[in-house]
């Protein structure tokens, strides 16, 4: 766990005191930049030159938008300047894409520019060895005497879908819809297959760092800026490899006190960390040693890239829990006892309902009901019934928590119920998840009109690992 | 695991004789009806007896349809007659959905008219207790002294999507592709959230029942059923209880030498159990000894739905698996690691690539491509690389499986890439996994365009636990 490699600002005496005043703010110029440049923008469609200059304007970023390519004049309506000095305005950020061996001069002519922020893209550096590595090492020294802050090389770039920033410096043609969560990738491919599939899954966030090698900035970096960022409620990593445990145990330690931090740290097993180490050239850690410091330091760890989102719109827009009693609420019985079977297995437990409660929903359902935990409605319970049976658990002493489930019937209309629950997940005082199993035009409908920010699961056994996770993270030692 | 209530006629030496010869004809009926008889057929759209109607029409049912309701002169066309009795022609399948008072004497009436096959969809009998109980057990009682089966009560139907067929018999109103895969569920509700989402998922099956109370037909009805079923090639099964354990495996233990058996089992836990039992007043049983007996009788025992069709899916259309070394091909770093943690989880092994097949892969990858396992071929891999990497991994004697991996970047066309490695999962001698993360127009031009009968997953942790399932069904002691 300790840092070898010694690139970390923090400890590296060297660069210490110039670097140290200027890093929170030499950061946000990561994704909040006033202007930025792009080294080795293409005319050719498909190619990533030109699809990450598409991505920025079609985006609409909020900035200005400079290019070099010295071949072109114009691309995409932006004007080419054939080299990055004969710009006259300012820049915040340069994202460079030559080929590696341009990579280097590139980067002198940023730093001659005064440029502090630079994302180079380009793969083919430490991940490969070799002359790759050496180039590395050149390069990030190089930066670091300048002044430079640099993310990646062999990375994918930025997004921040604030309405104020709209930056997607990347080659993902689609975006997600805002939210206060953060969100760092060690490896692009993986944060391009979350990208490709955002409009079946509607994850949401707002700052996003696809941070590559890690030549310079590293997770450490990106922990300690959206800690002290404002927009960012919670933070959310992938992560292959811990530049420097230590710090990030400690740092964790202290920020998850404030806001959430959740972690997917893959190469779990032997083979799993000699495939990172290949991947972006990585040293990976021993697993246990990692899952007792993440639970030490307060971090939710996660074993999917759907438990990392959704447990992220969870903890934003579900009330805080208060202890681990699970009430579920159904109209189908096989979901609930699939959903009952994880609650337990999740160390949760099922609320044993008090006799006023059963006696309220006695009166309002079909007198063939099940009012036993899990509560079975039967299918032909409407929003009404759903919503009001959901207060009336949630105004048992012996429920912390309800998960509902609908599956949609031909009788009862899915946006309806799913609406009465999404107020009732917003207005009552104890968290309510909602899984369905809707007819397909629903989701279409929902996007559109649907209550926006609203937990709405399609997996009954993702809801108790949810709960299990926010229990964790609010009752933490 | 013994059956106190003793319903099986296997097991009822009273009927023994006069129902063994007759069950594969009789259950024939319940899957290949020459007519079909809906007994309370409603006018009233989305009330059940319309909306099963409607399903029975729009789905094209081969056979004659019948329809009685004493207040219609006419349904959706089909002309209603006012009893049972006045029947000229001969039904072979009743589907009885009437209110619960009036559901014995619509089974009288079935008796009378010699229909051998009645479903009863309506519900409030042993699932409610008391005197629905009671009804039950004269409802079943008359059955047997008449010779009928019985699917049901609390039940959500039958479909059976064979062409020749094309059965409906249910509200749901989306109904799977057709394939030899047979599929029961206790639970109807969960079979409905099946065939809510069948256009998302793309699961697919042939013949599928829910048999709710269980009252007379139930899984041992069904698995020696389809065991002799010539249309079913896989069996698939969610289940909350065993109505007799040991005839269960009995049955199984013969079937799985020839046909896979693939057991969702739910109610693991206390209190699954429990709440098991007032969904369908079923006895649970203990996990563990499940778990030992599903093993020892060769069933696969599947932890989600997800996992149980696509383990389906694959045990249909991938090639033998001949042992448990698996070589991940990929175009994305992280998603291949957490394939990587996944396989080793599983208790599988990573191939070690001989050198050959390394020199081979050399010649034709980009020069920075990792030829290691995971082989990440880096985002510019096409169709042709795909296909050629993975023909020259299947042709490793240290490779028994592929995972193909596949990130859609902006410069590969994905549908080409899919094409491609579905052609080769067909050709190829050794099972080749495919998962995808494709941008979003994808999915709707492979179900147009793409090849049919391929497995292509949407989870990297998926792969793994499929080819773990394949090579426990192959390898069973």
């Amino acid at each position: 766990m300790t840092d070898k490699r010694n690139k970390g600002y923090i400890h590296n005496a060297k660069y210490k005191v110039m670097r140290k005043d200027m890093t929170a703010e030499i950061l946000s110029s990561f994704f909040y930049p006033e202007s930025i440049l792009l080294v080795g923008a293409s005319s050719k469609p498909k190619s990533i030159g030109y699809e990450i200059l598409k991505s920025i304007i079609n985006f609409g970023f909020k900035g200005k938008v400079f290019v070099v390519n010295p071949k072109s004049d114009e691309i995409l309506g932006i004007k080419c300047n054939k080299t990055i000095e004969e710009i006259e305005e300012k820049i915040s950020l340069a994202v460079i894409l030559v080929p590696k061996n341009l990579v280097f001069d590139a980067l002198k002519s940023c730093a001659s520019k005064q440029i502090k922020n630079v994302v180079i893209i380009t793969a083919g550096f430490r991940e490969v060895g070799g002359e790759g590595a050496e180039l590395e090492k050149q390069i990030t020294e190089f930066a670091k005497i300048n002044g430079i802050r640099l993310i990646g090389p062999n990375c994918m770039g930025l997004i921040n879908t604030d309405e104020n920033v709209r930056l997607n410096a990347t080659f993902a043609a689609e975006v997600p819809r805002y939210s206060p969560v953060s969100f760092l990738s060690q490896s692009g491919a993986l944060a391009a297959a979350v990208l490709n599939t955002i409009s079946l899954t509607g994850y949401t966030f707002g700052q996003f760092a696809s941070i590559g090698n890690k030549a310079d900035v590293n997770e450490n970096d990106l922990l300690e800026f959206w800690w002290k960022d404002e927009k960012t409620k919670v933070i959310t990593m992938y992560l292959e490899s811990f530049e420097n445990g230590r710090k990030f145990f400690e740092l964790a330690n202290q920020i998850t006190k404030e806001k959430p931090v959740i972690v997917l740290k893959a190469a779990r097993t032997k083979s799993g960390s000699s495939a990172a180490s290949s991947h972006t050239g990585a040293l990976a850690t021993q697993d246990d040693i990692v899952d007792c410091a993440l639970i030490q330091s307060g971090c939710i760890r996660v074993k999917t890239i759907e438990e990392m989102f959704e447990t992220a719109n969870s903890i934003l827009n579900l009330k805080k829990l208060n202890g681990k009693k699970v009430a579920v609420l159904t109209n189908a019985g096989g979901p609930a006892i699939l959903c009952v079977d994880e609650i337990e297995k999740q160390g949760l437990k099922i609320s044993e309902l008090n006799e006023t409660t059963k006696n309220k929903l006695r009166e309002i359902l079909h007198p063939e009901s099940s009012i036993k935990n899990p509560v079975d409605m039967l299918p032909g319970a409407d929003a009404t019934a759903y919503r009001t049976a959901a207060k009336i658990l949630s105004e048992d002493e012996n429920v912390d928590a309800i998960i509902a489930i609908f599956v949609e019937p031909v009788m009862i209309n899915a946006f309806d119920v799913i609406s009465q629950l999404a107020e009732e997940q917003k207005t009552n005082s104890k968290p309510i998840l909602i899984v369905t199993f809707p007819l397909p035009h629903f989701w279409e409908k929902w996007k559109q009109n649907g209550i926006k920010d609203s937990v709405i699961l399609k997996s009954v056994e993702l809801a108790p690992v949810i709960i299990k996770n926010l229990y964790d993270y609010h009752f933490r030692i």
